[in-house]
């Protein structure tokens, strides 16, 4: 029989600071409260399965988490505060605009042997890191990292019952890329497996929907974006019907994995809105993500304003 | 029955840009020879394998490349050229010295809009850089980058090919992570695996171990050294005298996944030198890696006067 979501939490490990950590985003909502502002928590990159209990391999999947990283600079720029819930070695908001991934390609050293940002670069860098010293000093974005589905599924959680408060005016953009499977702790080996052995068999475990206990119980009030991703573009829009008729959630974003990047559904249960971009927008470098994000937001005061009726 | 080497290499597609990099890597061997320099391969990082042709998800393992990385530097240190084969978002040379991973957060921006490194961390910056500048000036580091398994064991044999001139100047160093088990094309699924399937059921295959050709027929005069990575300390020595045993190559580094910071094992045809830190050593920071390449550059420089008499 497939676990259940109360006895996967239980029985799986808390991650390294967890209390800390736990701490940490209660003060983030409370202080986003107290100023009145809309709260949406973005989980962003993929989550590793291991396969062993001192773990050599694992389980993972391609998601670098773009999609996140630059939800979360449209979110803010919408005014919203941001818990950015994202893999270790993810994506990060604002330094992707950053020219080179090796800081020290970056830097030179000047004449009194001060060390700045070469010429052809600084422009650029002046910019983002105004946007960045903005963000950070008024408190606007808190990072929240995890590795393991573990570690991701019982931070979502600590994240989520601590935006209960916030009631119809948190949103929950769940863009990160869960994995669907897991190996229990009591089948897993605990030493490295020998390719001595040969062939490797490996079974794998259903990990239960948390999108269940999230909308029903952790945070019922918030406005839950779920996202689907397929390979496949027959089954796309049925799966993201599925997943809003199983779990009573407001949206579903559905994209392919070979057009995410221009093109995705927004899904309600009464609308299907077909977001892409155009050839112009690609050209003039618009992003998929701000229309994403645009559409969200119409759809949230929306939510909110009803709700308030 | 067992794919061989040559299937292998012949059945799966070459990496993007490989001929560029090919290229890249003999014009770097050639400037090496004509500069009389020792040569070493680093190898670093783990490799990923796919699960389905339209990858969502991957295999991999827990290498984030620190033992390459930082065994790049000491080759450098004592005047070796390095190609250094990496997985793509594995851990780089210098860049570790880095106090912060958010470029952002070590700039600021003076009153006269330039952009700078925050004080604090000036001095430690400007050194790395110092260093590193200096290594790309005189062109003694090529990075060449890898993701998959197939993209890895390709460019290994490219490599290695390319400084089968250097003979017993050429060393080979093989930190990486590499794959046993991969899923060959024709029995991968090309779409997502659904969950709705049920329990996740995946039977993987054996990889041709690369050694042995690489040993005999690509580089056969080369100073070859591999590692052996296990938890169970019991398997450890023995499968690193197997290994000698099989491939006939000269050393090979033996580390269990808890200590391999602090000791490890240099494992020859005929000796067995325990490497390790003392107390002292790592309250003072210095590196495993240091000691190895200086263990590794003695051997090697035996090797070649031996070879040369």
């Amino acid at each position: 029989m497939a676990t259940t979501w109360k006895d996967f939490l239980d029985q799986t490990e808390k991650p390294d600071k967890f209390d800390e950590k736990s701490k940490e985003i209660i003060e983030f909502v409370n202080f986003q409260l107290r100023s009145k502002r809309h709260i949406v928590l973005v989980t962003s990159g993929g989550t590793t399965v291991p396969l062993e209990s001192k773990t050599v391999r694992f389980l993972d999947n391609f998601s670098v988490g773009s999609r996140g990283a630059l939800s979360t600079e449209y979110f803010l720029k919408r005014g919203y505060a941001v818990i950015f819930l994202t893999r270790n070695r993810g994506l990060r908001p604002f330094l992707r605009h950053v020219p080179k991934t090796n800081i020290l390609d970056l830097l030179t050293i000047t004449d009194s042997k001060d060390v700045k940002v070469k010429p052809e670069y600084e422009q650029k860098i002046l910019q983002v890191l105004q946007t960045y010293q903005e963000i950070k000093n008024e408190n606007l974005l808190l990072t929240v990292e995890f590795q393991t589905l573990s570690d991701y599924l019982q931070l979502l959680k600590a994240c989520s019952v601590a935006l209960q408060p916030a009631g119809n005016q948190a949103v929950l953009y769940l863009a990160a890329a869960v994995s669907d499977f897991y190996i229990p702790k009591d089948l897993m080996p605990e030493h490295k497996i020998q390719s001595s052995g040969g062939p490797l068999k490996l079974s794998l475990q259903l990990v239960p929907k948390m999108l269940e206990p999230l909308v029903k119980e952790w945070v019922p009030d918030a406005f839950v974006v779920s996202f689907k991703l397929e390979t496949d573009k027959d089954l796309l829009i049925s799966k993201a019907l599925q997943a809003i008729d199983k779990y009573q959630h407001q949206i579903v974003i559905a994209n392919l994995l070979e057009t995410r990047k221009k093109e995705i559904f927004v899904v309600t249960k009464e609308t299907q809105d077909h977001v892409s971009l155009s050839d112009a927008d690609i050209k003039n470098g618009k992003e998929i993500e701000e229309l994403i994000i645009d559409c969200l937001v119409e759809h949230h005061h929306q939510f909110c304003s009803v709700e308030n009726v």
